[in-house]
């Protein structure tokens, strides 16, 4: 049987990045991606990913989420909360951590993936990124890899394929894996600018990444010239 | 610090009963229970949940999901597929298989308990159900604690007290429970008639355990002399 993958797509460049090296693995016609609308705030994260997925020529399925926003109480659905740089002191956790949102994303991927006959479920999260989010570790990861094959009687794999890269080498992979014409059409910034704000985590983290690289950010590139 | 718990609720016998063994173990003041308005076909359910709630007591949440129905082609949600007791051929499933239903309930449970403190999931899930269910097993369970725990950096607990009783048993244990008298407000039928068909197989299996136990059901007798 061809082994097929399903690209949890954010629209942002580490998901892009992901995609890319689904493609090189298992063949672009054996490549899907999904997109969650669990109501982020910024509507042009779903345009970018619609816009990559086309560009990159796959398939592209868009899902619902309304149960993040009813939850309420964090900045990335939250339009009362404000996106702050700050840790909360209890949690020691950015006001942007939507609590189990990874594991939401992969069940649904998975129960997506079910009727499709599709065992490989590929997602953008990275351990080595600077906000902690525990459910972007390895270990999450595993110990759901276990829930999803017992609990869908399928035998999925969950590959995170920048689990241990840094910003720096996820943008070298990008390169390798010729995805970087696609991050013209990414999202980054945690205010929904395009051109990007260039100033808030997001933004910071994902220009030094190209700047350690040596390269250029093509979406940086796309607005050379632009007023912001 | 207290022991909290949260109950998942459907406004069915066995959610009914977990309602009760959690007020026996945690005091009911540590006890709230949570709905989720996922699509199901009969809008009775959720309204026999906040019945159940309201006599035990007991806060209750609803939160909504409307992914399931997105995914659609199952016989629970998806108003085109007629519920049949026949098993499919290929996965050996009945056709009200939701992929991965338990899991999300679960970890949207978790996010939902998360902010208030509790650590505490309960689950009226059986192994011994006819269905064979792979979300409704010890293992995926453990499994998924895990992953929760990790996932959210919360000392989860997931409990599913009904998980290796029979009907009979069950039935049972929501007496010397006190859980009986709420039993008038729960659903049981896979057509959403009140009073229940009698027929399908979620009606004959509730009516099974009751004749074993030896004891009317308090919703039959609800509707005793009632015309069906």
């Amino acid at each position: 049987m061809t082994q097929q993958a399903l690209v949890v797509l954010s629209g942002g460049q580490d998901s892009t990045t992901c995609l890319y090296w689904a493609i090189a693995g298992f063949g672009r016609d054996n490549v899907q991606t999904l997109t969650f609308d669990y109501g982020q705030r910024h509507r042009l994260e779903l345009d970018c990913a619609r816009q990559v997925a086309a560009f990159a020529r796959v398939p592209h399925t868009v899902l619902p989420i309304n149960t993040f926003a009813a939850l309420g109480g964090n900045a990335l659905t939250d339009e009362t909360v404000a996106v702050t740089a700050a840790l909360d002191p209890q949690t020691r956790l950015p006001n942007t951590f939507v609590p189990g949102r990874n594991l939401i994303f992969l069940t649904f991927a998975a129960a997506c993936a079910y009727p499709r006959g599709i065992e490989h479920l590929v997602i953008g999260a990275s351990q080595t990124d600077y906000s902690g989010y525990p459910d972007c570790r390895e270990n999450t990861f595993k110990a759901l890899e276990q829930a999803l094959r017992l609990g869908m009687a399928a035998d999925f794999t969950i590959h995170a394929p920048l689990m241990f890269l840094s910003k720096q080498e996820t943008v070298e992979l990008a390169q390798a894996l010729g995805a970087l014409p696609a991050m013209v059409y990414t999202h980054t910034c945690y205010h929904g600018r395009q051109p990007p704000c260039g100033e808030c985590p997001a933004c910071v983290l994902r220009a030094k990444g190209f700047a350690e690289a040596g390269l250029l950010d093509p979406l940086v590139a796309r607005f050379q010239g632009v007023t912001r």
